[in-house]
């Protein structure tokens, strides 16, 4: 079985979480509530933890919301990214409160004695700061170059890293982001060839759920079979929740992380005899709280089914009014259609 | 802007639709009713033509079934596929219904005399064949040889193809279905580099929308920017019009194909001061029946909205109790929050 492997960039840590290198790829999310609101704050990172969120990252748009973190910190266990804009002081302030890493663009913090002052701080805390190149907000120079492609992100990102370097400092991640595939995929694809800091990917502003996990799953999964990207964020219009559910199935369908159960089921055609769309669906509300990996199956026919699926664990397919329970293509025994669920879960339960 | 280059396959015609070389990679799906049942088959058919759909395949599990297609057949616009399994005698009823292509595997058909006769029914009526085969259902030899591999997959190809070919049989496409992304997509890369007959990409049994939606983007995202594929089935536990829906978000992601509005919108975050997730779902909702190409843009954040979605033709960025309608990143107007998606309507019938 092809594995893919991961491209050896530079490891760098966040907080408890470690990225780059052979670790395995990062989920991450960003937090929607308001940050100078500690308690709704705290109350959506531990529902985010709880669906599989590594890393989190919070909106710093003042002083209030930095000194916020130092409130957030102790209460949550993931690794908390602060997200400043321009403003030299507000990243200050979030590393002294114990923000885990930084999201600002050097390019962007004005006079170099600020730039200076920051790296300063991450350098003592041992913060990794995430240059963060987006479409929308590329350097001028790099746009009137090159326009809004490919290249202008990758000299923009190109531009920032030199801000940093030129201070040796190196605990540095970085993200292209563009709200279509296939510039966000031809940027990174660029960048891995020049640097090997590690990347954070993402298509930025993807859309509601409907489009938005289409987009993200067809980039990031692109990029990531070609061994690009140590730590993933999904951008949903959407709870944080939805993103990190998504993350998690990009990464578990290329085998590059494990999570909980895998469902496999047929479409439905011309031959089913059962409502196969309602008992799939079901199957998957009720594994979802299984957290061993474990591959489920849940198939149309009765003739076909169990060898279709001979790579599930365990596996249904109904027929006519009755089903049959099958275990890695072998059938175990035949049941009515009512009891097929129940019978199902058990056999779940015994593996 | 970097555009995919489609693969240079062999150019085949079903019905009205041409696939394989320079032609745009087309949706298929398949109908869920009971083939018997011309009614409720022709009523499905036409709602999969509405979302987009543009092959369709029916299941052909007896005669009445076969015969049933010359009763659908006049009643469609789009080219029927008729899916066979084993019962040459199926293949020839179905082919004097008129289907278009007929799915079967040769090497399933039994006695060669009977390859033979579909064959040349084939031929007469200038029909394809596609040769389907599944990780769930090798051939015998390749699967002992190999073990349940893309290499496996790969070889089960080549035998079919091998047999038809040797009856001077060209007319051919090819699909190579795993219910996992990475042994479809390096099944389909070997054997990309083997032949040049189109491919028709699919994840089989990928699952209920909840995770197949993202299982199937990732592997035909991989495949189709490697310029690999021709026409594409997305296959879910669902109504086929989501296949077709989801088939047309994917194309679309890779600048594959052209349909319809694209929304673009950012996810919220701890500066959103409008209910943004709402706002874009309403907006999505409004846009689906659009059918010209436009970019509409829903944006969080008044200050950077409107620039980072420059790319937009027409967007809004929310702040606090009112919001702005911007024109290629150009702040037309102020709108009070109410307003917002009335006006933006207004803009977007305009443009």
């Amino acid at each position: 079985m092809t594995k893919i492997k991961k491209n050896q960039t530079k490891v760098v840590k966040i907080g408890n979480v470690t990225i780059g290198g052979n670790n395995p790829v990062a989920v991450q999310s960003m937090a929607n509530t308001d940050t100078r609101d500690p308690k709704s704050t705290i109350q959506q990172i531990k529902r985010l933890e709880k669906a599989g969120c590594e890393i989190v990252r919070l909106a710093v748009p003042d002083e209030k919301a930095a000194k916020s973190i130092a409130k957030i910190k102790p209460k949550v266990s993931i690794p908390i990214v602060a997200d400043i804009h321009f403003d030299y002081k507000l990243a200050l302030e979030a590393l002294k409160s114990g923000a885990d890493k930084i999201r600002i663009n050097p390019g962007n913090i004005g006079e170099q004695w600020k730039v200076k002052e920051v790296v300063k701080e991450c350098k003592k805390r041992r913060v990794p700061i995430r240059i963060g190149v987006n479409i929308g907000s590329l350097e001028p120079e790099a746009e009137k170059k090159y326009g809004r492609t490919p290249k202008a992100m990758v000299a923009s990102a190109l531009k920032n890293i030199k801000i940093l370097e030129e201070l040796n400092f190196r605990n540095i991640v970085i993200s292209l982001k563009a709200s279509d595939v296939l510039r966000t995929v031809e940027a990174y694809r660029l960048l891995s060839k020049r640097v090997n800091y590690p990347l954070h990917l993402g298509i930025t502003e993807a859309g509601t759920p409907k489009s938005g996990i289409i987009k993200s799953s067809v980039g990031l999964g692109i990029l990531l079979y070609e061994s690009i990207g140590d730590t993933v964020r999904v951008s949903l219009t959407a709870d944080p929740e939805e993103e990190v559910r998504v993350a998690w199935e990009i990464l578990k369908s290329l085998g590059l992380r494990q999570k909980g159960a895998t469902l496999i089921s047929c479409p439905t055609c011309g031959r089913t005899e059962i409502d196969l769309i309602k008992l799939a669906n079901l199957v998957e509300s009720k594994i979802t709280a299984i957290d061993k990996p474990i591959t489920v199956a849940v198939m149309g026919c009765i003739v076909n089914g169990p060898g279709e699926a001979k790579e599930a664990d365990i596996g249904i397919a109904g027929g006519k009014k009755s089903g049959v329970i099958f275990k890695k293509g072998k059938i175990l025994k035949t049941v009515p259609e009512d009891k097929l669920l129940s019978e199902l879960l058990k056999e779940i339960k015994a593996f």
